[in-house]
């Protein structure tokens, strides 16, 4: 056995087990459930399941797979195509998988990120039969140190009948000490979480394991996928730009201190490019209290704008992710990994006092919030870690540009084709054009100061002109139900939610 | 001063500051807002808003009014009547105050019932001038302690300039003791809520108050109005037996005990119907961790089905009321009243675990729930605590009849007109026709499970035959858009949901 093998799996009792991925692979039955380990393109399992594709060229195989949220390295899209996939959860982001999902080739269950371990904990969810979960080492008292992310995996290894470990040698050992692991225990007997600060550790380093159910261990060497988010634009700069006045105001009337309070940051290059604005404010000593960790905290981090960050994975662009796990120690004593349960729970949620910042696809003018599905039916990647932060937060604010599709499409709309997030969850909207602060507003008051603050120039005589039609009908949340989504079918029929011909065009 | 006086008021600085109700009202002026205690009929305070209404027959005057939930003693509907109040939250139940919402005369925001005192304590709402709370006493430390309810009283006593307590005679002594008053502290500073089991006690007796912010102590006789719930009927008896063999089903399968979890039950007949459903089940020893306590809880109570209830209300019908008030000895050590921030925290009803029973004006094909607008404009009540518990609960059940309007009206819709609950938060949905267990299925999954085992026969066809259509255009949750809400314009514009002539009237 190689050296550098025994440095990284420790325990003795395991050094035996390494096998292949196709041996690996090979002991996955038809029918069976995967638990993989795997949060936004980081710490994802990348051998087996790829081994498992292989294998379905040559026989029928259907497995449902359980994640922490979306794959790198091309599992989703491989499977996807593989057409192994009976059942996914609770998020994806992969443009070939989400078409199989909306074609209905494959079923697709969109949970709130801090559900699914309590769903697997009270056996609610089909049980996972297999856990095959990314490491960078298995230590003296075999304890499965995770790589990039945490996610699920300490759930799934838990619950699972069988795990197998990917041992993945690109990962630095470094890496060890960076995680924080907790077990909660049943519903009804369990704790308090004794989580108080940002940068409290409560738990173990590692995942603990019941080491007979470890049946193979299965060595790699590739590096997490880079984040796919795009740099921030001149939108998103204005973006931010209100936001951080947003937060000015805050700060200047009292509510909220020179440090703000914990930062959370959904997914994506627009919640990306706002926390990024942060950079050249006046705000310092911030903390981060997230689900997955990308440029923009390291960026003020670096800055020395940002003193704490903890999240549940971290998902960064080609040469940040270099630049981190070559100079792993230089962040170690700032940084902090956690199951997305905890990253993610109400309980610590509501207590730290978060400010949320998450992406809508769309907005009504009640404050209604689509994060989801594309005209109300195709899914794009799915609710994620927004419920969870939105609903809990001291500040719950969802940002998205206020037009798409060259001005075709406008994000603010009579009526949400989907709901997500409902108008008790959402406090603050930002767009391009401005913020508008829903607090303490019935919902009758909220669309003058959306439409005014928030929406497009070119769409705000439409919606004005909704809203006034649907309060002549009456009501706490005045609709002219017949045309709420006149605005979707207009867009499916003829391309563009203007009433008139458009008039900007791409 | 009278003994009664000295026995209630047993704090020597306060005996002086008894004061008649309408100089009480005279502290209160134009533009105010005011924190009332009151939560579902119980411990509301009944002489001084009243008070005001008689002074702003001679004066103009608006006021903001705070209170925990509905209130009795026709106190929302006078002040309505009166046009006093500007805006209103986070629940109300009256009628004619509600046809003053829905007719745009004045403001209702719609909160859930645990993030108002968050929003107060983070000075994200107008600030509590005036705090009148109904009281039993005040202890020689100069503790209020609250009557039938605790509601909001804590953090509008805690935020207020000033405060009023309304001591309330017709409410027995011995209702000391039943409390359990805990301040949680800002955002980012506080500690675990420390409890583990819904038997308890984290606090005091009593909310602590500033005794130089009291001003005036105004005595009443007055019980609180009984509930208005009507008593089970068949299809309320047949709800409940739905929801046992469901229960019955999670039990036998190892999901849950024969003591079930702790239960939380919405307020409302419906829900308490089904409540009541469990007197006659096999399952004993429970637990009740609810916001409102109704008649069923005391009959499960006095039955030995429920060895201990939390809430932060007790809202019972005449004979309940005069039962309970005239023998609390007997249930003292059974019963504890806390804030309803507490009784409806997410941190709590997430680490117990509750089982949560709320009521479904309407629910759609895919599970998407509409618990206060009706015809998704006009609204009914709030969307109350139900949010609370759906999100957080181990099992989010709800309820509704099938029908309603003689057969007019299907509560099983393609979509709903307004959400308040995600399909991500609803476990379980239970009519009298059936109970559909949506736990890991996909959206499109759903409807041929609600279909079957919750709509009513004359609507299953149709609904089938929306979703049919709705498949052929594919996506995850499938939709005819221009189609979505027909049957609520139907209903508005014929009289029915129903595409031919209705089989059933009335």
């Amino acid at each position: 056995m190689e050296n550098s093998i025994k440095e990284r799996v420790r325990h003795a009792d395991l050094q035996n087990r390494v096998v292949s991925r196709q041996i690996a692979a090979s002991w996955i039955e038809d029918g069976m459930t995967l638990g993989l380990s795997g949060f936004t393109r980081a710490g994802d399992a990348k051998a087996v399941p790829l081994a498992l594709v292989e294998r379905a060229k040559k026989e029928n195989l259907k497995v449902n797979v359980y994640t922490g949220a979306s794959l790198g390295s091309d599992v989703d899209r491989l499977m996807a195509e593989a057409g192994i996939v009976n059942k996914r959860l609770p998020f994806q982001a992969d443009s070939v998988m989400r078409k199989k999902i909306n074609e209905g080739d494959m079923y697709f269950v969109d949970q709130h990120l801090s559900h699914t371990a309590e769903y697997l904990r009270n056996d609610a969810l089909e049980a996972v039969d297999v856990a095959i979960v990314e490491a960078v080492s298995i230590t003296e008292d075999g304890f499965i140190i995770p790589t990039t992310s945490v996610g699920n995996s300490s759930i799934f290894v838990e619950k699972a009948k069988t795990v197998i470990v990917e041992l993945n040698e690109a990962q630095p050992l470094a890496l060890e000490g960076m995680h924080d692991i907790y077990e909660l225990g049943k519903q009804g007997e369990r704790n308090p979480i004794p989580l108080q600060h940002v940068d409290d550790r409560i738990g173990t380093q590692g995942i603990p394991v019941d080491l007979d159910k470890v049946k193979g261990i299965v060595l790699t060497n590739q590096q997490d996928s880079p984040s796919t988010i795009v740099p921030p634009d001149e939108e998103t700069a204005t973006m931010a730009d209100h936001l951080i006045q947003f937060l000015r105001k805050e700060n200047k009337e009292g509510r909220l201190p020179k440090n703000l309070a914990p930062l959370q940051s959904g997914i994506g290059s627009v919640a990306n490019a706002v926390l990024h604005g942060l950079l050249e404010s006046e705000f310092t000593d911030l903390e981060v209290y997230s689900e997955v960790l990308q440029d923009a905290v390291f960026d003020l981090l670096d800055a020395g704008k940002v003193r704490f960050a903890s999240g549940c994975s971290i998902t960064l662009s080609e040469t940040k992710l270099e630049g981190l796990l070559s100079d792993l120690d230089r962040y170690k004593d700032r940084l902090v990994l956690r199951p997305q349960e905890f990253s993610n729970h109400p309980e610590i949620i509501r207590r730290l006092g978060l400010i949320a910042i998450n992406t809508a696809l769309e907005f009504d003018i009640y404050g209604n919030i689509n994060s989801t599905h594309v005209s109300g039916t195709k899914m794009m990647n799915g609710i994620g870690g927004s419920g969870d932060f939105a609903r809990n937060s001291k500040l719950s604010i969802f940002v998205t540009k206020s037009i798409a599709k060259n001005g075709n499409i406008s994000s603010v709309v009579p009526f949400v084709s989907h709901v997500d997030h409902t108008e008790h969850d959402v406090d603050v909207i930002v767009t391009e054009q401005g913020y508008a602060d829903l607090r303490g507003l019935a919902p009758i008051e909220r669309p003058p100061v959306i439409i005014k603050n928030c929406a497009h120039p070119m769409y705000r005589e439409q919606l004005l002109n909704y809203f006034e039609e649907a309060c002549k009908r009456g009501g706490q949340t005045p609709h002219v139900l017949e045309k709420a989504f006149s605005w979707h079918t207009n867009f499916a029929n003829n391309g563009t939610m203007l009433e008139k011909t458009p008039q900007y065009s791409g």
